[in-house]
């Protein structure tokens, strides 16, 4: 008996699987289904989900070329000369809609050259049943001497086993500065005492890159948080986050002249991770906002 | 081109799906794969991951014999009469075996009458290669009326609409007592200033039950953390959780006679979430670790 009493659970024609490489010999495909519980207040996906799901991508990706030595991404060329790992430096998201519960979504994923030392992740998140694109994302990886803590060139093994994977269409991911102008006219939200939990490590004892997300998006306002959702958001990450670490998250929200947040509905965040003690910073990122499309939009004053 | 170079990745029998009911027409299955971010430090699945896909085949179950009404559980009658929510009042798992990154576990989930208040849900997981068993929990959930926080019988529609699908077969819910002696040897760990997330609301607007376990987890003393794995928890949920509480978690470890901690390599725990102010109960529970089956085993003193 397959699920015949309710039809629009029926109504799913996309399949589910372990994904596969397209013919094009560069790109991994793979489908989703949005979970009950990977959703948010607004019924909309959360975007540690979204990134979350880039992340199980691009690693499947190297499984499915056949370089995946271990962890979350090592080749088997880094494991075979040790204290080799990737380190994420930028991240750029754009969301063009957000996917609710029970859509299924198709990730493509496709790796880019970046210098003699980075690779550019590049990914698509489109709805499949519409083929709508929904999100596209870069990020850029450096390799670091995980004992010297120093950037690493590729050694040659291990650009001659990603080389031939890797395609020339990047996405960009662009640099943002912010003018001293705007730096004058910006209101500063805080919060404070944020402690690693256990579950916020990963697999290489790392707090993850996803959960800085999650950190950042802690000092957004509530007024923001519940009215407008994430349209983009660009990432530098600096130095990594320790378990007994503790965190401040800072966000700083434009204010046009007429005193009030948001211009033509959108508006303009900057954030920044720090560590209370010592005030280095951990990550800093810019993001722009705009109305739910779910949900119910309240006034924001 | 399938995935053809990766000979360990293509050793994936299982399907992966939306679900089915299995031919008895009480029992709903589901495989799910676990996924690279799923996994904790030590390569095992988290438990708030086995609990989120429990919660998530229980929904696509109602969803499955066409009575899901909406939200994250309720029927069709209940949206009808409004106001009638479920509420979790006592939660037990046990787990034998943690899956790790990339195995396909198959979720059965069934459901039973409590009373005539409550409904149980049932799940057994088991690795979809091996049929081995790898966790069984149950849970009781009441039937609350959303208005007045007062417990409600089940009105004769929902009633009918649940009775055919239930099945006298239930995993028990044991209540725990914890004897004097008991409390006497007791070293209590405390994690003070727990303050949900936004990502901590789910699309009820309430803080999921699954993140409670998430924080009773936070008192738990490292050193049992990094050498011990959860072997069975139950919980009783006492109140609900708002986003602007601020939450206490405390963790009482048994200590045997012999002045350590653990007995016959067991560890047992008690736990309390309580409201830092007024120090109100939010949920009370019990835990017995285990040392770690993955990952390396040190001396815990």
């Amino acid at each position: 008996m397959m699920l015949g009493q309710n039809k629009n659970y029926l109504d799913m024609i996309p399949d589910l699987g372990f994904g596969s490489m397209l013919s094009d010999g560069f790109v991994f495909r793979q489908n989703f289904q949005i979970r009950s519980y990977e959703v948010g207040s607004d019924q909309a996906v959360t975007i540690e989900t979204l990134m979350n799901l880039l992340q199980e991508t691009s690693i499947n990706h190297l499984k499915a070329i056949g370089v995946w030595g271990g962890g979350s991404g090592l080749t088997r060329e880094m494991c075979k000369i040790k204290n080799l790992i990737w380190v994420m430096s930028k991240l750029q998201v754009a969301v063009d809609r957000y996917p609710i519960w029970d859509d299924v979504i198709q990730i493509d994923t496709w790796k880019g050259a970046y210098g003699k030392i980075g690779i550019c992740s590049n990914w698509t998140i489109c709805d499949a049943k519409t083929s709508e694109i929904l999100l596209t994302a870069s990020c850029i990886w450096l390799m670091m001497n995980e004992e010297t803590r120093r950037l690493s060139k590729f050694p040659d093994e291990v650009r001659s086993e990603l080389d031939k994977h890797l395609t020339n269409v990047t996405l960009p991911v662009v640099a943002r500065k912010w003018s001293p102008r705007d730096e004058m006219s910006i209101v500063d939200h805080v919060r404070n005492g944020i402690m690693p939990r256990w579950s916020d490590l990963d697999m290489n004892q790392h707090v993850n890159n996803v959960k800085y997300i999650g950190w950042i998006l802690e000092s957004v306002p509530h007024s923001i948080v519940e009215n407008y959702e994430l349209a983009s958001l660009t990432l530098e990450y600096h130095q990594e986050c320790k378990m007994e670490s503790v965190v401040q998250s800072h966000t700083y929200v434009m204010v046009s002249n007429n005193g009030k947040i948001g211009d033509y509905d959108l508006v303009d965040c900057k954030h920044a991770l720090q560590l209370e003690t010592g005030g280095s910073e951990i990550m800093r990122g810019w993001s722009i906002w705009r109305p739910k499309q779910y949900g119910n939009r309240l006034g924001l004053e």
